[in-house]
Order: C-alpha cells, then structure tokens, then sequence
C-alpha cells in the first residue's frame, strides 16, 4: 500500500483533525428548532471544504427542513459512480451534566476526540471529504466518479432527503451508494455493515382531566395520565423481553443459518459487553436468542422519554392533564413500518384504561434492509479494508436505523457499502461521544483505498 | 350584623383587593430555588402590612427553607388567644401557556381575580390580615388575643414551620389555630373542614445502563428505566383503583355512619362534577365508594411527572441510563406516613424488574387527621358563618393535605379552625387559579365575626 494518496493523508492529519474540530464546534442539532441556523452553517462549513478540495456544482438543496449539501466530480470516463453519503446533524447533548468536556468544545483525551458528532456523524463524514483531497491533490483528479449528499435531518428521520431520493432525482445518479455512519465490530477489526434495522417513532399521548388538578382534592376520582401511560406501557411487552402487540411478530425473516454461524465465531464476550457497554446489573431481552440476535435480527421496544406532568425539583402535587410517552420500535426484515405501527395502535386504543383517552402519532420511519455480499462494491471494500488493516472483513449487522439505505435501494437501485470507523464505545447519542483518532486516520486510508479499487472494477 | 368592623370592610373592598394583587405579583414559589429571593419579598410584604395594622412583635423567623412571618397582639386579657396561619408561598405555573392571563398579573374576570396563589393561599392569608385591620381599625385593638405564624414552603412540605413547630416555641402559645386554606363545598355554602389527608410523596428511581444508550444498537439487550417504571407503576395499584401495596389497607379507620349520612345529603352531583370539575370522560377509583368518600377518606396513589430520558420535540432514539417517577400517596386516619412508606419502599424493592436498580426516596410526608366539631371555636366558626353567609354551616372533610394542622394538635395540643373560602373549581395547582371576588369580600367578613364570636368564649 504505497499510494501517493495514502501518504498525503499521513502529511496532513494534523490538520485533517483541526478541520474536523471546527466541523464539531458547530451545535447542528436537528431536532432542536434555536439550532436551525447552526444546521445550517454545518451545511455551509462542508460546501466550502467540497469546493476547496475541487468538487464541482457543490450546491445547498433546500427541504422541508435542514438543506441538503450537493457535489460532484464526474470526469472518470467509463469508472463507475460512487454517491458518498453522510449526515452532518446531531444529536441533542443532554443530559449535559454528564459530560466531561463540553459537547461542541472537542477535546483530545486518551487517543480520541471527544464531542457531540465526533463519529456520528461528522468524524466520518469529514473522513469521507479527506479521502477525496487526497485523492485530488496526489492524482489530479479522481480514479472515480463521485457524487456527494449530505443531509442535516438524519437525527431526526430524514424527511427532506427521503423525499429528494424519492423523486429520484438525476443528481443521484450513480451505480452504489457509500453510507459511513457505522463502527468496527472491535477495536482493529475491519468490518461491513450489511443489515440495519428499521425503526418506527410514536408519541402516545394520554389525556384525563380537562385542566391539571390537585391531587389531594381530586385523588381518587380524577384519572391519572401517567398511572393509565404505566398500564398500557406495561401491556406492550412481557417481563421477558416479548412484545405483546398482536401480530407483531408475523412475517419476520430470521437470519439464515450461515450468517448465524458466522455471528457466534465473532469476537463477543456477553459479560464484557454487559460489564463495559451497557454496564447494567444483568442484559435483558427475548429469553432464547443471543445478544447479537436480540439486537441485530430482533424487533424490539423502547420507551425514550415521558413528557408531561412536574419534572423538576421537590414536589409539586398535581394530578396532570396529559402525559406522552415517547415509544420508538426497531424492525427487522419482514416487517413494514406501516403495518407495525397500525398493529400498535390499534393494541393500544384497545388496552386503553378507562376515564382517559390515548392517542398515538407516527413521528419518523424506516425500513429494515439487507445487502448481498458479493456484490463488486462489498468485494473492493474487503480488498480495501484488508491493506490498511492487515485483516480479514468480519460482515455485520447493525440494530440501527439509517433509513436512506433502503430509499438508495428502493428509489434508485442503489446497493450501499456501509463502511464506517465507529467503536462500540463512541457513547453515540449519549455524553462523552468519542472517535477515536486512529479510527479517524485510518478510515480515510480506507476509503482513498476503496476508491482506487473500485477504479478497477471493470 | 351590624359592627362597625364589618362595614370597614365594605367601606375598604376596592383598596383591599388592589393591596391583594401587589401581593399577587410577586411570584413566591417555593419549590423553585431561583424564587428563593421572592419567596422573602412576600414575606417581608406580610411583615410590613402586619406592623402597619397594629400588630406587636412582627418578625421574620429564618429556618432552613423560606422564613416564617411572627407578629402578636396579646392585650385582650381574659380572653383566649387565636393562632392565625396560612402560607405566602405558590405552587410552579407549568404550564404556562395554559394561562389566559399571565400567573403573575393579577386580573379581574368575570367576578373573580385569576392569578397563582389568588386563593392558594395568598388571597386567603390577605383575608386574615385584613380582618385583623378592620378589627384595629374599629376597635382600638382586637377582641382576642392573636398571634400570626405564616409560612413559606406549604407547597413544598413545610419543613420549616413543622421543625418549628415541634420545638413548641412560646411565640405559639395559643388555645386554637384558625387556618385558612380550604373552601366552601359549594358557591354561598359555609362550609368547615374537620378532616384531612395526610400524605407522603416520594421519588422513584430506576437505573439501568451506566450510560445513556442508542436504542438501536443496545435496543433487546440494554434494560429501558422507563419501561421498568411502567412495570412497577402498573404493580402498586389495580385497574379498580385498588392499591396492591400489601398492608396498605391495615389499620384505617372508616368514617362514623353519621358523617357518611351527612356527605351522602350534601349538594352534589357526580356527573356535574364529572363534567365541570374534572372534565374527564370518566371518574376512576375504588369501586363501592362514593366519589365523596373516594378523595375524602380513602388512601390514592398518583404519578405527577416523570422525569428523565428525551423530552423535547421530535425524536431522540436513547435508551436513558436512569428514569424517576414522583409518586405520592395520601394517607387517611389509621395510616402513618412512616409505615405507609416503608410498605411501598419494600414492595418496589421486591417487585424491581431484572436488570434495574431502584431507589425510592421520601421527599415529604404529613399526617392525616380529624378535628371534633363540639368545640367551642367550631361554635364560633358556625355562628360567624351563619351571620354573614345566612346558612347553616356543613361540615366536610378535604382530601388535601395541611400537615400543619396535624402538627399544631401532635405538638400544641391545638385544635384547628380549617375556615376557608375558596371554591371547588378555583383550579388550585393547575393554570388560571381564581378566587371569587365576593368570597374574598364575604371571607373577611365571616373572620370579622368569627374574631368577634370568639371573644364570647367564656
């Protein structure tokens, strides 16, 4: 492996990470509506580096929400396209006492840089740049065609570049789709993201009394929002992990017997995960299936948060009007968001407690997907993968959502490569969110690698 | 009812409302410690008002939350002496964007002003002063004795007054309290409350992962604190209303066949209560109780918020490392907050899911309690009434909790005058609290006779 590219990287990574610490110091949270302009200036910041770096046509495409960043370069005559994808919005910071350094002041501790996106997503994202200043500053150009589209929603279900792709538009035009937003399954071990899970997002609201009241005067006879959100929460899944929402389950497509087999050789100690990861007294879930099956082929049930009523400090003794809970599912293969979310409501207004009125609304959606493996794209990724990182590609699946995977697969016939450089310790939507900076560098060898080979791809 | 006190009152209305909504303004809330400042202007604005009328003594008295007001007149000789409590302190205003006028501009509407801690408790303890003022005014001095303890941390627990309190101070040397903080059953029905519920609230705290967690790659592996709570909250009582803490029933003392008489021939209509006053679709709670004895004389338990995990806008897919639920339970005769809690402490302990620690903290507590109403101040209370409502008085109980009252009789030996002027649908604790403007006016009447009446006490 001895690209001029390769060593341009090696030249410039100092620099490589005080652009990215720039990048970070933007608070682009999507989901908060003061942060719109900072979404934006995101945006702006990596516009400017694509035109710097000699992307052409590199352009803001307005939504419904936060813009999209578009570029190009498509002088490879008779290469293949690539459409490099990545999302430069993140993650709201609380609870914010729980950081160590503050999320958008990023800080070098321990061989990681720590803020708020760091990996999830704008490490990545910034990798992916860097790859192609290489490329153009060692080559003159490209060894491939490349497209970029870079979204500011991903954090909160992509709406707006769900519906460019949609309508198929001919900037996306291309023959694969590069996603970086995914991790190595261990620390050094090149990996392949080749299935995600789908997702729904609800809000179930409970309504009872007209007007908050006085729990001591109307305790007893007014319903209690949050006691009635207790009951029908407590009816959706059993204590062993099973979602009782009839229907639920109908139709799923587990995982073949070889993939299983090739999960169980993975290198995952259950103890150390509970020990290190997670960090609870004892792993929960479907009784019956492994930790990786629980949370890469499984759907599942999480409540977020429950809005409404007192939450600050002391008390306050109101029996409150209404109270939400935020309930999100992961789907996996077989399952539709759509059927998903009418079997859980109709579940819930049937399970309603008396005296109060539920409602539910469908906030975000995404599909489950899965990607073959042996397709040319995945193939140069392993050859890649494997000269930077000395190692055999372990394929993955990940129990998360990245939702324009499959609208790249459905609307254009994209297959994705999720190649990302993520570690399962990243603290992703959590405090203390990390990438560590090898990852960093050697996720842009990976990908200036990936690129020369597919320039081979005949 | 012609004295001469009682037409000060009417001579001054105008000036005493407008010297209420200063009051009003100024937004005491106790459980907020960046109203701590506030919470001193109001008493201060009591202080001053005390020494202005001809009170003796007037004091601040510091205690480890918001001070206490003092202020004496003790020259009647041979005649008993009153201790006249209320509280300056108000409960938060969330939420906020449920008010038609803003909590803190006091505003005149339809025969009544609207504004937090209008009734609750502010305009009451106006009431009191000002009956004192047409009393001095008058008379040259007052017909009893009197002493005035006014606090601010009601609506947070009252610790102070309660430490206070137990150290039987001789500031509170007194033969009765007179509390004004309770309301009529009924528009123009003089009403007294002989009992009350006690209470005890509490915080309930799941934790889970050490961290915070994306729920789609920790989602069927990572245990959900909320979804704990959920399990738990759906435990501690029953789709009927009934509480399954064990032992919690034990030991409560039901109401006499003749009070359950009286409430069963009061004013009331369940459906009209329904409607107007809870305006839910329907009323919830034990079977075999009337709505009556429901909030009055049976023990509930409420959730009032639970805070942790996402609670903004939009979607945020984070398995929270910790969930709390404010829960509190009232307490009827029979019952003791100390057992009461350790009972719910020790059942949540055992019923905890796998996976979660839970913690429970008790916040507050207060004892229930009875007043017998063959005392001479009861007496004197109905023939005040009498005179100016023109109505025989009914004697009720509240479902509320004024641990104050069982703190003067455990540690005075005082029985409390609860005689107050408030009305079912004032929305205490809740957006757009009110009081009546002619139960204001009426209010420091009935005072004006009651001190009056009092004074015949041989």
């Amino acid at each position: 492996m001895s690209s001029a590219a390769i060593s341009f990287c090696r030249q410039h990574n100092v620099r490589f990470l005080d652009e990215l610490k720039n990048f970070l110091r933007i608070p682009s949270i999507s989901t908060l509506p003061e942060h719109a302009a900072d979404c934006r200036k995101a945006a702006d910041f990596i516009a400017t580096e694509l035109r710097r770096i000699g992307m052409e046509n590199v352009r803001l495409i307005e939504t419904t929400g936060h813009p999209l960043v578009y570029a190009d370069w498509l002088h490879a005559t008779g290469k293949h396209t690539a459409l490099i994808y990545g999302h430069y919005d993140v993650q709201p910071t609380d609870p914010i006492d729980e950081w160590i350094s503050p999320p958008f002041e990023p800080t070098e501790r321990n061989g990681n840089i720590y803020a708020r996106g760091a990996v999830d997503d704008k490490g990545q994202v910034w990798a992916q740049i860097k790859s192609l200043e290489a490329l153009f500053a060692t080559g003159g150009g490209l060894p491939v065609n490349v497209r970029c589209i870079f979204e500011g929603e991903e954090e909160v279900g992509g709406e707006g570049i769900a519906d460019y792709v949609a309508s198929k538009p001919p900037e996306l035009k291309a023959d694969f789709a590069l996603v970086s937003d995914t991790e190595l399954f261990a620390p050094n071990l090149p990996t392949l993201c080749v299935g995600l899970r789908g997702m729904i997002y609800t809000e179930l609201e409970v309504r009872g009394a007209k007007t908050d009241l006085h729990s001591g005067v109307y305790g007893g006879a007014a319903p209690n929002p949050f006691f009635s959100l207790a009951q029908i929460l407590a009816k959706l899944k059993d204590e062993n992990g099973h979602i009782l929402i009839p229907g639920f389950y109908d139709g799923i497509i587990p995982p073949s017997p070889e993939e299983l087999k090739a999960w169980a050789s993975l290198p995952f100690d259950e103890e150390q995960y509970r020990l290190h990861e997670v960090g609870s007294t004892q792993l929960v879930g479907e009784a019956g299936y492994s930790v990786l099956e629980r949370t890469w082929a499984r759907p599942t049930l999480d409540v977020h948060g429950m809005p409404g009523g007192f939450i600050g400090a002391g008390a306050k003794t109101v029996i409150p009007a209404k109270a939400m809970a935020k309930v999100s599912m992961r789907l996996v293969p077989g399952m539709t968001p759509q059927k998903t979310y009418e079997l859980y409501a109709n579940y819930v207004r049937k399970i309603a407690p008396a005296g109060v009125e539920v409602e539910t609304r469908l906030i975000h959606q995404g599909d489950a997907c899965l990607v073959t493996v042996n397709n040319p794209y995945i193939q140069a990724a392993t050859h890649a993968l494997f000269e930077v990182w000395g190692k055999e590609t372990v394929f993955i699946r990940s129990g998360g959502s990245i939702p324009i995977v499959g609208d790249f697969d459905k609307h254009l016939g994209l297959p994705s490569v999720m190649m990302g450089f993520g570690l399962p310790d990243d603290n992703i939507h959590a405090p203390n969110e990390k990438f560590h900076l090898k990852n960093f560098q050697l996720g842009i060898e990976s990908l200036v690698r990936f690129f020369e080979e597919v320039a081979n791809i005949k």
